[in-house]
């Protein structure tokens, strides 16, 4: 049980990764191509969404298509195993976008206390 | 928006970590002190513990009590706002427990097509 909670962790340690989170999230609407997942995600560099892309895909989450066409045209999905854990990562999102202002007044109120202590 | 989306990744990758999610976990039963924690949370070192406290203390999810009694006794929660958390961390955690040997199973056979290509 504990070796199991242990790998529980280690799994959410990646898959709660921000990238990750941000490629499952935009996955969520379809098929996508990599300028359109790059573009669709502010900050990440080309470099970070390829490692993050190939994780996702070594998890069996995401998978990647190359059609045989000239040039060659490569696709990225969720897989059904990558669609189960969509819904609990939009509802992710929605805590972190709702409770940023909660989080960043609680920061600031830390920061003053340890400040004056 | 954009820079929302920006800002709710970063709240995602601090509270994504895997032992904030483990200590988030833990408090979701109740009150307890550190050595509970520490005795509860399998791999985690006390720097680790007091580094994980600290940070969910600073956004406002832990509220970290002193009772001044001799010798000093210190009690650790979720805050009310740690706790609309917990429902979203538990599905992640059931998540994760349920896909570990799916996951497993992905990763062997990436690596595999990767050492056969």
């Amino acid at each position: 049980m504990r070796h199991k909670a242990c790998k529980a962790r280690q799994i959410l340690d990646r898959v709660g990764d921000k990238w990750s989170i941000a490629v499952i999230h935009q996955l969520g609407t379809g098929t996508k191509r990599f300028t359109e997942l790059r573009n669709g995600i502010d900050g990440i560099s080309q470099r970070m969404l390829t490692a993050t892309l190939r994780a996702l895909e070594r998890d069996g989450l995401v998978r990647r298509t190359v059609h045989p066409v000239v040039p060659p045209r490569v696709d990225y999905e969720l897989t059904p195993m990558g669609r189960t854990l969509l819904g609990t990562i939009c509802q992710l999102l929605s805590w972190a976008f709702e409770h940023s202002d909660e989080i960043d007044q609680a920061r600031a109120d830390y920061d003053a206390r340890v400040a004056a202590s």
